[in-house]
């Protein structure tokens, strides 16, 4: 028995999530269905964390065991012979028996991407939350970085486990703009936010950017956030920030 | 009556190309339907050229006569609210009669773009040709530089016309090289090739390219350029490279 892992990426666009579901088609059930063309068997995949429809992965992480004896450095082509052309295989490595892509991952990154500018780009429509009206960056880089160290983000997740704790650590954040060249208005550009940390809860992402989405927009004071965090309460945050702007960035161990 | 000269900017992966075609869904059909819905007119658009199946547009120039009353700085707003998300209009002016976006055009530049790595980008790759082996970057430099200036492009042309004069000018090219970092080998990245010149054959671009990655393989020297050149023969030349690695890229007037 061999236990291999892998650095996978994926346009999410036309999945129901990574997650294997019956009758719906996963990034999972493409990758365990490519593994059984190639070897015969019939593994069960499992991922760093599992990414909602429509969400994309620069580079989730999958382990999987296996009885076959394709030398490692074989299985990168073969999986990609096998797989769609928007699931791609772009490492292969082994490791030992008791590595689990999600248990013995210390950092996710995950990046969000919103498009300030007047029309969206047809070429990057899939990857980024187009916003044709204007934000105040400097209110939401301020309200971004209030998320930074250990909170409850009860406030930030749309499922609440009554047996789960709800505690996550964000160990950093980044704001990058990348300003439109020729548009005029200053606040026109890419916006790229990114969030590392040691794990987050289903929808964290979406509803912290939903919710500096509100700030940029006036609706909220940046310094609002500490509030929203101890209210523990899904209701005083933002609205969950549409799947296409988000990406899987990267898991590190 | 007004002439509308707009920019509009296509991912052309769904369309049987620019040109109206009979039971085809094209981008000139889609921007028509969009004027009649908004006018309830029915208006012929004329590009500055034809885009094949598969090809995009960065900035494809438009122009078309409308009795419409519509201030031009409601069109673009109006006209995106009724296009589908691949199709753009990124400005909108109003030009004297006599404007065509075709004859009127002076230069034109196209773009293909070359993703020379050892796995495919799932985000772009709808947009570049995915070339897994290696490449002869030099070698393609030089090659490309010798289609600068006046000549017939008859062996770059796929339908020759026998009352057309098959002599075109590039007026200059570009090579840009963008090094994946990290990726070991030295031409691992993505290359974009500009052309601009005074107009295009069918799939002229096309050609010199499928006749560049030739070159790049090693399977001819960039030497032979100008001998294919003088063949004026289809067959001296490389294969047609595929339609989604092109873009219109800007067309000046």
């Amino acid at each position: 028995m061999r236990n291999l892992v892998m650095v996978v990426s994926y346009d999410g666009s036309a999945y129901s999530g990574f997650q294997v579901q019956p009758k719906d088609t996963t990034v999972q059930g493409k990758l365990e269905e490519a593994v059984r063309v190639l070897t015969g068997e019939q593994v069960k995949i499992h991922g760093s964390g599992r990414t909602d429809a429509g969400v994309h992965a620069r580079e989730q992480v999958i382990h999987f065991h296996t009885e076959s004896q394709i030398p490692v450095q074989r299985w990168r082509l073969a999986m990609n012979a096998r797989l769609p052309s928007d699931i791609v295989v772009k490492s292969v490595r082994e490791a030992p028996l008791d590595f689990h892509s999600r248990r013995s991952a210390k950092r996710k990154t995950y990046r969000y991407t919103i498009q300030r500018t007047r029309y969206a780009d047809v070429f990057t429509r899939h990857l980024a939350f187009f916003h044709p009206t204007p934000l105040d960056l400097e209110a939401m880089r301020q309200a971004l970085v209030l998320f930074e160290g250990e909170h409850d983000f009860s406030s930030f997740c749309s499922t609440r486990r009554p047996d789960g704790s709800h505690v996550r650590t964000i160990y950093e954040t980044a704001f990058d703009f990348r300003p439109e060249p020729d548009a005029g208005d200053g606040d026109a550009g890419v916006i790229h936010i990114y969030m590392t940390g040691n794990g987050f809860l289903h929808n964290m992402v979406r509803i912290i950017i939903g919710t500096l989405i509100e700030v940029g927009e006036g609706k909220r004071p940046s310094s609002d956030m500490p509030a929203i965090l101890a209210a523990m309460d899904r209701k005083k945050a933002g609205p969950t920030a549409m799947a296409h702007g988000l990406m899987l960035w990267k898991v590190e161990y």
